[in-house]
């Protein structure tokens, strides 16, 4: 007899939509009548036997929609990057057989792709049938192969709906002002060109957008915001948390906290106030720096309905193509037409995508052009639109979809 | 002929339910047909001529209602400190003369109520027969002689949603760490006792709140994060951004930027970053901070339905008693009773309100003691209770009301 259960697992930072790919995947395997297992703390879990029984809490279709707008990870995550040890893929092997898995539904960004690729390699060579599928998710928009990431129109939402309050905000002084606002983006702007959109759609000028395939010049910068806060005008400038000099090195090494995660990432943080420091040093004016932080990738109550339906949907499909015998694939999605926005997911080989990361494109590094502001929005747009009604107690607060780690 | 036209202006800092007041006091103009100005950035509209006749903004009932939900200043703002001298009363005055002005409704904190003072004295001095009332806001509650404020709802709402969202987001490691928020509170905690709610309504331990009302202890801290990470629990450190240590002074002196505004106060800052060092130095974990910023103060998707009808209410109420002669009067909120929750508008004389500050009451201060966090459950979530439905352009961005000054 075949090894017929599913496990799946979150890993990598969170999203407002990761857990409607889960929910996508557990919805998939009820209506399947497969057993589905969840690993918590991803590959960890996995590593160490904390795995537990999806099917029994998820015995309403309530249940499954509650968790589509939960933000983060119901199932945990980590950051744990998988050895090449014959030693390590034996505790793997060991514990799907523990489990009698067949099914294995990774969902994570790019460095999660590689532990997906990794495994089925594996699994492949030494001709275990147990099917590996990769699932994206990461606000971050930068996987390739896929028109967009799951989590990215979430985010994109959030932060162009708080750009257009923190605009009425800003001008209510009629004095010069600069506020910075530093948004996520190691190496890529993609959220930063979201921040862009309430300039783009209402021709708001001057608006100045740094992001990290554009080499920061200081004395542009600098040039921009004198050109801005003339006739005491307040002005907002958005920056991505990965800012470049020419030379390639970090903006404000001395900013950073020297962190570095298991997979050599250095953490990032205060570009924003770097920024805010250089403009007051270079110009007498009220300066604040505003780090968007943490709320860019957990305000689930601003989700995007188009984005989290696909997260949904994109999960189900990866688990179809699971069952189907696809293994080491990713899942992608395609775009047919912007207008109007039509897509299809389909899927990739995982070791095409993982480790790879897509940039904004050269051609939209021409930003304070019209023609490619409304390429940009042509691109964005779509994948923010609808809005979503969360779960929420008698006093209107959030009630999100807790899985229990010991049931 | 007596002097019968009104004028409206707003001052302090931005909320969320500011234009709601703004909104009641033109709903009320409108229906008593009476011309109404508003003056841009504060008493300093009135004293340079930066004045827009408002009826013909508003014609429909659609341009008040979405005036309600816009946050920010639509007439703008201005921190100015009127002086007492003869010269700079003339200008005003001589202002409402040229406007047949018989009515001046001021809209801001205890600094505003501070220039509505010594305007509505100095004309009762000279008998001068024009009504002067101040419609208090402030996000920071912490007017006295009313039960809240107007815009106090809606921030915490908004911070009581985030960090609903935020605990789910720091929940996803398996490992210790430690996540420090900061919140606006300059000299009083009431926003950081909102930061509360989502553990005190779910009974989650440990929490730590610290707010300016109690002096900070290093060791205290230090000694609570500890007992909080234990067993791999990530925490959340909630702290007003005016913490003072016990000799008076603001925590961590060196992390300000030392600018003072015009009523003295100095611009605080960073004392989340203070605090993320703090905890570095002393326990080997990871460490955030989050400084929620003016997003506490502008994110009117998240408004409070409650906070923006009794903001309107307030408007349209203190307009009523200024056109039945009352004036040198502060618009105040009674609490009847909190189940049902039920309040009342009244007034009192502003002299009594202003540059005077509402902390939290020192029985409050037991914060850890579950009866205490009932009651002031008991207190904040009528407040906050009521969702709203903003105005939102095809792509779902929210849509807000500008008032055109040049009309």
């Amino acid at each position: 007899m075949p090894n017929t259960n599913i496990i799946v697992a979150q890993s990598g930072g969170p999203t407002s939509a990761i857990n409607s790919s889960l929910a996508g995947v557990i919805q998939k395997a009820i209506e399947s009548n497969i057993k589905i297992y969840g690993s918590f703390y991803g590959i960890e879990g996995i590593l160490n036997d904390e795995i537990v029984l999806l099917n029994n809490q998820f015995q309403k279709q309530k249940d499954i929609e509650d968790l589509k707008y939960t933000p983060a990870m119901a199932l945990g995550s980590c950051r744990y990057k998988l050895s090449n040890s014959k030693k390590e893929f034996d505790i793997i092997i060991n514990r799907f057989k523990q489990y009698n898995i067949g099914y294995f539904l990774y969902i994570g960004g790019n460095d999660s792709m590689d532990t997906v690729d990794k495994i089925a390699k594996y699994f492949k060579e030494i001709n275990l049938d147990i099917k590996v599928v990769g699932i994206p998710k990461t606000i971050d928009n930068d996987l390739i192969l896929t028109d967009h990431t799951p989590g990215f129109g979430s985010a994109a939402k959030y932060i162009a709906t708080t750009i257009t309050e923190l605009i009425r905000d800003i001008s209510i002084y009629n004095i010069p002002s600069v506020t910075i606002v530093e948004i996520m983006g190691r190496n890529t702007g993609w959220l930063t060109l979201a921040a862009g959109i309430p300039f783009f759609l209402n021709g708001l000028q001057p608006e100045i957008i740094c992001i990290p395939e554009v080499p920061f010049c200081e004395k542009d910068f600098i040039k921009r915001i004198r050109q801005g806060i003339t006739n005491n005008t307040p002005i907002i400038a958005v920056v991505s948390e990965g800012l470049k000099n020419k030379d390639g090195s970090y903006l404000g090494e001395d900013c950073k906290t020297g962190l570095v995660d298991r997979f050599g990432h250095t953490y990032l943080s205060g570009v924003g106030k770097y920024l805010e420091n250089l403009v007051k040093k270079n110009i007498e004016c009220k300066v604040r720096s505003i780090e968007l932080n943490l709320m860019q990738r957990c305000s689930a109550h601003l989700s995007s309905k188009t984005d989290l339906d696909e997260a949904f949907n994109i999960g189900y499909d990866g688990l179809t193509n699971a069952l189907k015998d696809k293994t080491g694939i990713a899942m992608v999605y395609n775009r047919i037409s912007s207008s109007p926005y039509n897509i299809t997911t389909s899927y990739v080989d995982v070791d095409l995508i993982a480790n790879k990361e897509k940039k904004v494109p050269d051609k939209w590094l021409d930003i304070y052009n019209p023609k490619i502001q409304k390429e940009i929005l042509d691109y964005i747009l779509p994948l923010i639109k609808g809005n979503i009604s969360i779960k929420k107690n008698e006093f209107d607060l959030p009630i999100y979809k807790i899985i229990n780690k010991t049931l």
